[in-house]
């Protein structure tokens, strides 16, 4: 085989192991009823000192109602500030921080926001629209957290600070651990 | 006083006391945003061996759209054969058992369910209206999870047995730990 068709038949090799991988990463065919968290895919979404699992999925694994995700923080990392109008809910397993909750959503925008401690076996839920930041505050521990979401994928909107207004609040959607696996659905073209 | 009187007081302020207590218990009026599970109402339900806590719920919290529940289930001890037409994730965090489930819901009745060895820091998902039971089958350790569901509060139909037709399933509602904060909505006599 001459050089030129030894590097073609090994492109088209590599195409269709990523293919394969690609398929497998988002679909649920093949992938056991019971299933070991950490062999799950785990990824930093290029934020760094952060890690997301996405535990039972909407996209991962055909979930209409709930989404949960397995999340850990390195000291000084942290959520953008954000709102959604899902309900969500958090359950600390390890570690301690800070929730930042401006609960002004019904204003021009939120404003300093309260500031809550959070540590391990302990829960919180935000309410529905109203901006908020989880940070690792902790200097030498990681913060690790259950977060609960309702109606996925994640639709979600994001400030630069607590003073831009909620208007101008970006909509990241796909969020970014669902870039990956969500499809647009087919216009209908009538 | 006389004792007569003295105990009639006595009365008034106990009546008051459970009243109070009542009303805490299904309010989040005065519960603190950020709460430690641990200090959350925990209780076994009347069923021996297992304890459940509603971390985060729709009649406690006020949630629509999801409700997280922490359970632990002694040696031997086991859910109801049951279905709901809600979704539901478990996250095990401590422990191991089985889960049987009978993926039959277009059949008569669930049939013999298929094993599912589950083990700590696994997680599955209950396919909607699916009967299913989780069982501490392991003889010496604690079996604890997190449960999610959606469409709070729980509408939970419950079998006899494996071979009990769908259409005999009991419906329990409100369930065990919804029972004492349930208020039925007001009928419209129209």
């Amino acid at each position: 085989m001459s050089m030129a068709g030894l590097s073609l038949a090994l492109s088209f090799c590599l195409i269709f192991l990523f293919a394969i991988s690609e398929a497998s990463r988002c679909s649920i065919i093949g992938l056991p009823l019971v299933r070991n968290i950490s062999e799950l895919p785990q990824d930093n979404y290029g934020r760094g000192g952060f890690s997301h699992i996405t535990v039972a999925g909407s996209l991962l694994h055909g979930l209409k109602e709930v989404e949960v995700w397995l999340q850990t923080f390195s000291p000084g990392s942290r959520t953008p500030i954000h709102r959604h109008s899902c309900e969500e809910v958090f359950v600390v397993l390890k570690g301690t921080g800070t929730l930042y909750l401006a609960p002004s959503s019904h204003e021009k925008y939120p404003g300093t926001p309260k500031e809550f401690p959070i540590y391990s076996n302990s829960t919180f839920l935000i309410p529905v629209n109203d901006a908020h930041q989880v940070w690792n505050t902790n200097e030498h521990e990681d913060l690790q957290m259950l977060a609960i979401i309702s109606r996925p994928p994640a639709k979600v909107f994001i400030y630069d600070d607590w003073f831009m207004p909620h208007t101008a609040a970006r909509l990241k959607f796909p969020y970014y651990w669902d870039e990956q696996c969500f499809e647009a659905p087919v216009k209908d073209e009538l």
